[in-house]
Parts: structure tokens; C-alpha cells; sequence
């Protein structure tokens, strides 16, 4: 790599630079001192205060670039009225996009919506089913929340509602606080619980600015995760696909492994499996007809539905219920039920549930900005991550009080609304209405949906959460990444969902705080015929300097955790060289160059004070080059400066480089 | 600070830049070429597997180097004899100065050994009182480990034996779990047990090279943990200061004060505290003295002698213990008694007296290893960090199979044996054979030494443990490490010394990972009448390039942490410049420059990939300047090269900002 070496180098001095090089000696020293001056009389940068207070304010308060350009023209000389329609517009985005909707685009938007209810109603089922909830719970979790989203949200192809990762947190988590099976009534007020403080979560980290919460799951992890939660949910799907009746509340594959291995021995309805897996191939045959023929985009949306109605009709022309087939029974239509007294912030799990709605809230903004951001990309508008954070924990707070869980944007349904040509978040509102009404006429007729479809419907969704090719580059790019990608999908896979999530956080910080500590140095050498000057490493063809060592720290930071090997390093070094050289090119410098160096702290000065007090006793001169702001303001405080002379600071290593050989010059003349 | 800007400056063309810019173009395209190619062409960094088998090479095999050179000389050709001298030798530096030892050496070293002893034996005897064993332990201590110290240690001037803080960690930890008051037998079994693993920490750290370990206690946490200690200590000896029966085994400053306000209102006996401050006045004094007038350097080292002697004088003679005044009593004299049968591996608490091994050794070795280091740098000597922590885990060992408690070196008699002129080791094996004689002499002589005198003296060394002025300067360098120091300070004081030392680690380590996962970027201009492109806000003279937008990222990683909050900051730039600019001056390129980034993961490179992505869609080019070995490695892996092009990678932004400027003109002219 380049060293941060600007240099006394024309064009044409290529070959003629010994010459010129005498020519410039007075002129470079009179730069060499200007340079100097350059780093020691910087202004000073902010205070610990000052710095907090800019910290604290840029992430509180709303800036001025985030509300709508057309509503915030010179917003100083406008009248309060018109402040309160910018922020209106900048919480309700509708206010500024609902002015120019056309009826050409509401035509979009209803075949898109109607598209996206003929998914989202058989998923939200199978969703409920797998969170342990009622069926009507997933319809709900697709009414109130898109609505919600349609006003508040920025992104316009997001489509809203239960999906299978967060519903696989809930119950993986929710049933260790109280057995689903046993107490149904207890564990769904825990649901509407987490989905509230969930909520919570979301607004309080849109209101505070803090987006940057849900970068701490690194890609690597990401992919790890949704890969291990897919395979999770895939084998709970066993359950209904073959119908058996006691399963385990583990998610871990030994533990449902063995529930399965245990009810072959007992009883199960292969009768259910005839029939789950005839569906799941015709799911995946019209996926498959879909991908080759684009224009048949619809034919891998509405399959799902048409599963449902004829598994249905089967089921209930056959009587099949009375041979083992499971179906789903109860299924209460009708509004979404208020459940505000469901809410329990007195219980005994209070503090579990605040923990799992914060996993929740992390997990479905992480899928709901991912998901959206890339469909942004690809139409070319930026997503606003805090106010779609907002968004999320609006729409989740009003569902924890409409019967809703923890709702979010889906990867494979925001795929069909964005194919079936969706305009805005109109198409949202299209699929709750028609959800709704579904809810009102027809769920009597689901009575008899054998849950073996649900099963295969959720089965046909797993593949697009399975990414081998980004799993295979992150191993070819980056090894340390593959082990937090394999830390979240094993844990996932053979612990539990929260350990798999923990297993990866600790990888990918672990992995930052080594990379921040480690005592890392390179020796740099001057690019032939110029004055840059580089690791030898990187560039096996630069040239030593005779008689001037120059290293370049590695690390953001020189403190406790590294100062004191680099110090070994660096004494050693000037020991050793100073035997072998002894007589023959006495080592003259030592050039430290701290251009990488963001922060020290006091470690790290007191190691380079003990640096400079050892060459000194050798008869070495140290040089350091280019401190960056922080690092020169502290070194000045420390007194260091004041300590080693301000002659041994320099701007850039090629003027260190030519100070120290021109002191070796003098030291060889007297 | 100074960007990585090696550029085409030559010392005249301050003022004829613009005429000579036009006439060395194509050169400077040639050049462009070339750099680029270094860049892209340099040869593979080890690759993972690589790295690691260095990494565990490095700290696991012994280097050739760490052998004295005086054995070490072309050691391929020597017999496997001298190979194992050569190793013996390393273990016991004793084999190697011992032969050139001589009588002159051996009479400063006599002297230094007596008065060591006679500040030893009372300090040994009160730290004992302190980590609630019978007096004699201390007194143990003060033999075995010095011994062995002697012939393995690499410090000439360390004086061995136990320490208060030490003292303070074995009971204020064990008491935890047995009350020594209640069942001292159990007590002593862990204290010793805990004395091995510490000593089996020790060794292999030391063994296998993990010296680093000791680092991540930061100075200032140090500063902060020996001050709050310090405190502590003082505290513990109001017991026997005010001759308290009742105490409490907590050592907060709230449980402290609590039982001393008990006491007040039951019994104290005031003889003992006049008594006490009496002979604390006086070694104060002999202090005073000692520091004005160098040459009675013995007087404050034997005025604890001193008192003992008094004190005892005068209470043998006024039969003073019969009013109230509190005396040693037990005192067991005699040869250290075996102790491994003590040592207990299959009790209840193994797990805790390894955890409490664990820390006493960790802060034995980090008070040991910093006054050898600081004292090794007075006598211009290194101190060989690896051999101290094998040598101090081989005494501990030793220690807890002959009836002492984790012994180390001492701040306190260290200062004194320097001053009292001793050459090497030899001045230990003096003390311990003085403590061994007054083990057989002088117990019975100790019965009547009140144990005021002991806390007195206690409290004497404890001042030395308090760096205020240390404290100043830590917080006025620096904020965030005041604040480690002050955590560790409060956390010793008001709730115990594991809370502070892990508040002091843990605030130490947050900064670490605040540091690097700061998503800092600074905007660069070209300094006046140069090539060399730094920060605008460590100088402010720097100059814009129009339409060129150059931009330094900050932070050691580019990573799943920083990566998208650096994303957006820079579309929103370009979007923000692009609109405002409109038809003006149009930005023509965003130069990223790279030089600080040590590594990338795949967050990081997809993050580069949009940036690039959304900067094409409005026409900006990307010009990426100095990437650094990984990074580059990493980019060429991920296929981003291959995507952006060979021709945006740059060596230095100089050459960034000339192609960026000439592809301008190539623009405007179509």
C-alpha cells in the first residue's frame, strides 16, 4: 500500500533525481519546517463535551434534509402552519405521494394487491400455525399493520404482515415461558406483550436515530441465520405434513429429529404426507413455470390459494378428515378483536417478554430495511431507514392492540407485489381490505383446509431464505466472516434461535476487537524512481532507505492492548540491527509513520515516550510522521511533543526520510 | 493530518504548477497506469490458514533470540550438551550471570538483603493480618518464593514476597466463600489452593507466550484499581487500629464505615489507636528524613523494624494487653511445613479459587512485571516479560506446596532494595535467609507486638499506591480513559475489587469497539502550493478541488458496523451536491480514499458495491486511492474490481484527482 508520502517528485527527476535532489536540500528543509508547523499548530479538535453534545444532537434531532424537498422550501420564513404540514408530511409520507396518485396507477396497485391477498392468505395461516397461534391471528396481522405501514412507510413495494422467522421467534421463545398446548390464553397475551414492546423498540429507535442498532447483525450473520431459521422452520412443518399429534416445543433438529423418529412408532397419517407433498410439487412446478415465463408471474402468486381451495374441496367431498387427515377446525371470521386488556405489563414475565420483543424488533427491521432497501435500489429511490423504523413500530404498536403479533416485511410476498407491478403502498391496502372481507364471508368455508397445505405453502416459501451462493462467496472472500455465517447457522440449527443470534454478534465483534488490537506493523520502502513510499510486503519491488527503518502501525488505535508488544517489537528490532550493523551502516532513524492511527490513548503515549527514551540511549533518531488530529492534539496535551522536540514531527515520511540522511551526513562529517 | 498523496511535486513548480501540469499529462497517465498496476498486482497476503499457524508459531515456540547470545552462538552446530545448557540457561538466568559474580557485588547485595528483611519482616507479618492468616504465613511467603525467584527471574532489583493488593483480593474473594473466623482450616486449604492456580496461570502464560494478557488491564484502569485499593487497605486497618473485635468481611467503604460506626457504640479500646498513629508518625518522619537527605536511605527501611521492636518493648513491659491493647499472641515459628496436602481439587468451590487464581494472577504479574519494567529501564536494561511470568508462576507453585500465599514483586521494598545499592537476585536469597533465621529465632519474641503497629505500618506503604498526579494527567489527555480509571476507582470502593476490575476492562474494551466501529470519515483538500491532500479540519488552509470531492475513511474497519451509516453519508452527499450544483459546476468524482481501512468484510464490500452503483446512476465516477493488502486482496476476491473496473482503483489521490479532473475536460468537450 501507498504510505502517506507526498514528495518532492516532478516528472522529469526520475532519473535525474541525485542531481536535483542537492539542488532542493535548503528549499525541502524549509518545507520540511513548514510542514512541521502545519501538524503542531492544527486548531484543536472538539472537546469530550462538544463531541458528545454533536453526537447526541445528530442522532436526536430530525435534520432539515430528511423532511420532503417540496415541503420544506426555506422552511425559516414560513408560518407555523406550514411546519406542522412538513412534519405531518415527513411522519405520513401519503400527505406528499397521495397528492399526485393517479387512477392509471390505483389499476396497478388492485391487481398487485389482489395478487399479493391471494399469498398472503394462505401464508398468514400457515404463519399463525407455526408462531402456535389460532389461524385468524395471521389474517389479523394482515389487516391492521399494512394499513398502518400504507400511511406511514417510504418504501413502496414492501408488502406487510406476518412472516415466518419472526413467527419462529415467537414460538421458539415465547413457549419456554408458558406451553402453548397447556395455557393458550396465557401464552397469547406473551404474544400481544412482545408485539407491543417490539413496537416500542422499533418507534424508540426511529425516534432516536438509532438505524445504526440493526447493523450489528453483519451480513455474514444474516445469511447464516436465515438459512439455519429456514431449515428450523422446514422441519416444524413435520409436524402437519405428517400429522402427528404430540410434538416437541424445541426448535433445535435433535429435538424434533426425535419427536419424529418417537410418533413413527406411535402414530402417523401418511395420508396427510400423499397429500401435503402432491401440493408442495405443484407449488413448485408453477414457480418454475413462472420463472421461465414472466408474464405468467401470477400463475406462482395465486397457486398457493388454488392448493388451498382444492385440498379443501377434496377434504370435504372425501370426508378424508375422518381418515387421519388434520384440518384446521376452529377459525373464528369477523374484525379484528381489541386486545389492549390482553396486554400484561404486571406479569411475571415482564422482563423476558421485554427481551424477546427486542430480539423480534431487531430480527423483523432487519429483514422489513433489507428487503426494502434492495426493491429501492433496484426502482432508484433511497430509503429513509429511521423513518421506516417508525413506521414499523406504529404499525406493531396498533397491532398489539388489534390481535396482531410482530409483523414485518416478507421476503417472498414483497418479491410478488413488486412482479405483479404494485405503484405504492396502495397495494397494501388493497390486500388488508381484501383480506378483511375475507375474513368476514369465508373463513366457514376454511373449516375443512387440511394443515398439511399450510405446511407445504410455508415449505415452498424456505428455499428463497437458503443462500448457498452468498454463502460460498462469503468463504471464498473472507474466512473469519464464514465463521460468524457458521456460528449462526449451526447454533440456530443444533441450540436455539437466540444462541445462534448471540453466536454470531460475539463472531463478528470478536473478530473487530482482535482486528483493533492487533500489534500490527509493516516495514515500508521507496517506490523505484519515486518518492512513494509502501509496505515491502504488498510491494516486493521497493527499495530499502540505508539506514532508516520505517514501519507503519496497523492499528485504528495504540493503546493498553497493543502498545507494549509494538514497543517490544520496535526495541528489539533497534537492538538487533544496532549489533548487526555495528561499524558497518549504523542504523540512523527509526520512522514511525502513524497515518493510520485514529486514536491513542495513555498506554500508548507512555509506550512511545519509553520508544524514544530507548533509541535515544542506542544514539537513533525517531521520527514520526503524520499523527492524525486526535493523535497530535493528545501527543501535544501529554507534553510528549514538548518532551521529544518538535523537529522529530513531520507531515510525511519522504521529509523524515531526507531529515534523518541529512543528519546522518552531519553526524559523518564532525 | 497528511493524506497518502505521494505526488508529482517538484520544488519549483510551487508557481509554475499550471504551466507544467499541461505538458507532463501523459507522463502523469503513464505513471497513473503504472500505480495502478502495483496496486492490483501485488502478490497474495497469507491466506487464513497461514496466519494463524504464524500466529500460534510466534507465541508458542520459543524464538531463537530469547536465548542469551553469550550460549547461543551458531547453535546449529553445537552437540545436543550445549543445546541443553543453552535451555537451561534460559529457564535460570542464574547459570548465566552467576559465573561473572563477584565478592564486591556480593557485599552491596548483603547490605540491600539485610535492610530488605528488616522492612520485609514486619510488612510480610501485617499482609498476612490482612488476607486473614496467622501471622507466620506472611512470614512464609517471604522465603520459598524469593528462593526461586533468585534463580529464575530476569530483574535484578525485584524484591519478592507477598503484596498488599494481593492480600486484599485473597480475602475479600475466599472469604466469600468460607468465613475465615469461623473455619480457618477450610480458609487456608483455598487460599493455598488458589496460590497453585495462580502459579499454574503464571507459568503458562509465560510458557505459552501470552504476555499480552497482563496488557489488557489499561494504565489507567491500573492507576484507578491500586488508588481504590489503596483506599480499601487503609480502610481494613481501622480494625486493628481502633481495636475492633467484630468486623465484617465485606470491604466496600460502606460496610466498612458501617461496622466501625457499630463498634463506636460497643467496644474500642483508644490505647490502640494512639499507639498506632504514634509509631505511623514516626516512620512518616524517618520518611521525610529519608527523602531530603539520600544518603539515610536505611532510616524509613528499618523505622518499621523500629516500631516492631518498641512497641513490643513497651508493651511487654507496662503488660499493656491487659488494658485493652491487641497483640499477635499465636505465632508459630519454625520451617515452612508442607502444604500439599492441603491443596484441594475436589471440593465444592474448584471452580471459584481457579476463577480468583486467574485474577491474583493476572494482577500479581501486571504489579510485578511494571515495576521490573520501570526499574529495568532506570538500569537500561529489558526486561524479558515471558521468563518473569514462568519464573513468578514456578515460585507460586513452589509457594502453595510450602504453606505461602501468592507472593509477587513489591512496589514498596523494590524502591527500597534500588536504593540500598543491590547488584542482582542475590539481595533476595539475603532477605529470605534473614526472614528463614528470625522464623527459627524471633517468634516467640513477636508475641507481644501489638497489632496496631502492623497497620500502622500498612498504612505507611499505602500512599505510594495513590497517583494523583498520574490521575490529573489522564484526565486531562484524555476523557474516555479517565473515565476507566474512575470506574475502576468507584467500583473498588463502593461495590468490590472484581467490580471494579471488570468495570475498568469493560469500559477500556467499549472504547475499543466505539473506536473502530465509528463510522468517521473527513474530507480532504490539497495543501496550498503542494501535492499532499489532508483533512480540512486538522488544517484549515487546505484547498477544494472543484468538483472533485475527496474523502478519508476513518476507522480501521469497513465493516458490518460502519458500513451503512458511511454508505448513506456519502449518496446523500452526492445527491445533496448533485441537486445544488445543478448546471454549475457539476461534481464530477468521489475519491475514496482507503489508507486507513486494514480490513473489509463482506458488509463492507457490498456497501462499496452500492455506493458505486447509486454514484453511476447519477453520473459521478468512484475513484477508490491506497487501498491497503486485505483490502485489495478482498476486493479482487469479491469480484468488485472486475466490476468498477481496473481504471478506479488509484495508488495515490493525487493521481486520483488528476484523472478525475481530465476525464472532466474529456466530458465537457463532448
Amino acid at each position: 500500500m501507498a504510505s502517506p508520502t507526498p514528495a518532492a517528485h516532478h516528472p522529469l527527476s526520475i532519473d535525474m533525481s541525485d542531481l536535483q535532489q542537492k539542488q532542493s536540500t535548503e528549499q525541502e528543509f524549509h518545507l520540511k519546517n513548514q510542514s512541521a508547523k502545519w501538524v503542531l499548530n492544527s486548531p484543536d479538535p472538539p472537546g469530550f463535551g462538544q463531541h458528545m453534545f454533536d453526537m447526541i444532537k445528530k442522532n436526536v434531532c430530525p435534520q432539515r434534509n430528511s423532511i420532503p424537498s417540496s415541503a420544506s422550501l426555506s422552511p425559516k420564513k414560513q408560518p407555523l402552519s406550514s411546519h406542522v404540514i412538513a412534519l405531518l408530511t415527513c411522519v405520513f409520507p401519503v400527505l406528499d405521494w397521495g397528492r399526485n396518485y393517479k387512477a392509471s396507477k390505483f389499476k396497478k396497485d388492485l391487481i398487485a394487491g389482489l395478487t399479493l391477498a391471494s399469498l398472503s392468505i394462505p401464508q398468514s395461516i400457515g404463519y399463525a400455525a407455526l408462531a402456535n397461534l389460532d389461524p385468524q391471528y395471521g389474517l389479523y396481522g394482515s389487516v391492521v399493520p399494512p394499513l398502518i405501514y400504507s400511511v406511514m412507510g417510504t418504501s413502496r413495494e414492501l408488502a406487510i404482515g406476518p412472516v415466518a422467522v419472526v413467527s419462529l421467534l415467537i414460538s421458539s421463545m415465547i413457549s419456554k415461558l408458558v406451553d402453548p398446548t397447556v395455557d393458550p390464553v396465557s401464552y397469547r397475551k406473551l404474544v400481544f406483550t412482545t408485539t407491543f414492546f417490539a413496537g416500542c423498540f422499533q418507534a424508540l429507535f426511529g425516534l432516536l436515530r438509532l438505524g445504526f442498532l440493526i447493523d450489528f447483525l453483519s451480513h455474514a450473520a444474516i445469511v447464516g441465520f436465515m438459512a439455519g431459521a429456514a431449515i428450523v422452520i422446514g422441519l416444524q412443518q413435520l409436524k402437519s405434513l405428517l400429522g402427528i399429534s404430540h410434538f416437541t416445543t424445541k426448535t433445535d433438529v435433535l429435538s424434533v429429529l426425535e419427536a419424529v423418529a418417537k410418533s413413527f412408532h406411535t402414530t402417523w397419517y401418511p395420508l396427510n404426507f400423499v397429500l401435503g407433498c402432491s401440493f408442495l410439487i405443484f407449488i413448485l412446478i408453477t414457480r418454475f413455470i413462472g420463472k421461465r415465463n414472466t408474464k405468467l408471474f401470477w400463475l406462482p402468486a395465486i397457486s398457493p390459494v388454488i392448493s388451498v381451495i382444492l385440498s379443501t374441496l377434496i377434504v370435504y367431498l372425501t370426508r378424508a378428515d375422518e381418515h387421519g387427515i388434520k384440518i384446521i377446525k376452529h377459525f373464528k371470521g369477523g374484525l379484528n378483536p381489541s386486545s389492549v386488556s390482553q396486554l400484561e405489563f404486571n406479569g411475571p414475565h415482564l422482563g423476558e417478554t421485554a427481551k424477546i420483543g427486542f430480539v423480534c424488533a431487531i430480527i423483523a427491521l432487519t429483514e422489513a430495511v433489507a428487503v426494502g432497501r434492495s426493491f429501492a435500489s433496484i426502482n432508484g429511490y433511497n430509503l429513509d431507514g429511521n423513518k421506516e423504523m417508525l413506521a414499523m413500530g406504529c404499525m406493531n404498536i396498533a397491532g398489539s392492540m388489534s390481535s396482531c403479533y410482530v409483523a414485518t416485511g416478507s421476503f417472498s410476498r414483497t418479491a410478488v407485489n413488486f412482479s405483479a407491478g404494485c405503484q405504492s403502498t396502495v397495494s397494501n391496502i388493497v390486500m388488508a381490505i381484501t383480506v378483511f372481507i375475507s375474513l368476514q364471508l369465508l373463513t366457514k368455508l376454511l373449516y375443512y383446509t387440511p394443515l398439511a397445505i399450510l405446511a407445504s405453502i410455508i415449505l415452498s416459501a424456505l428455499p428463497g431464505l437458503i443462500d448457498y451462493n452468498e454463502a460460498y462467496h462469503i468463504w471464498k472472500v473472507d474466512k473469519m466472516d464464514f465463521l460468524a455465517c457458521a456460528g449462526a447457522f449451526f447454533g440456530v440449527l443444533f441450540a436455539s434461535v437466540e444462541i445462534g443470534l448471540l453466536v454470531a454478534v460475539g463472531v463478528s465483534f470478536g473478530r473487530l476487537i482482535l482486528n483493533s488490537i492487533r500489534p500490527g506493523m509493516e516495514e515500508l520502502g521507496r517506490l523505484p524512481g519515486t518518492d512513494i513510499f509502501c509496505d515491502k510486503a504488498q510491494y516486493p519491488g521497493v527499495l530499502d532507505v540505508p539506514g532508516v527503518f520505517i514501519i507503519r502501525l496497523n492499528s485504528g488505535s495504540f493503546c493498553f492492548a497493543n502498545a507494549s508488544p509494538i514497543k517490544e517489537r520496535i526495541t528489539r528490532w533497534a537492538t538487533k540491527e544496532n549489533e548487526k550493523e555495528e561499524g558497518n551502516k549504523p542504523t540512523n532513524g527509526i520512522i514511525l509513520d502513524m497515518s493510520s492511527v485514529m486514536s491513542i490513548d495513555s498506554s500508548g503515549i507512555i509506550a512511545l515516550e519509553e520508544i524514544h527514551k530507548k533509541l535515544l540511549l542506542r544514539n537513533i533518531h525517531l521520527a514520526i510522521t503524520n499523527p492524525r488530529w486526535k493523535v497530535i492534539h493528545k501527543l501535544k496535551l501529554a507534553g510528549f511533543v514538548d518532551k521529544v522536540g518538535t523537529d522529530c514531527i513531520f507531515l510525511t515520511v519522504n521529509e523524515a526520510v531526507d531529515a534523518c540522511l541529512s543528519s546522518r551526513s552531519i553526524d559523518n562529517c564532525l
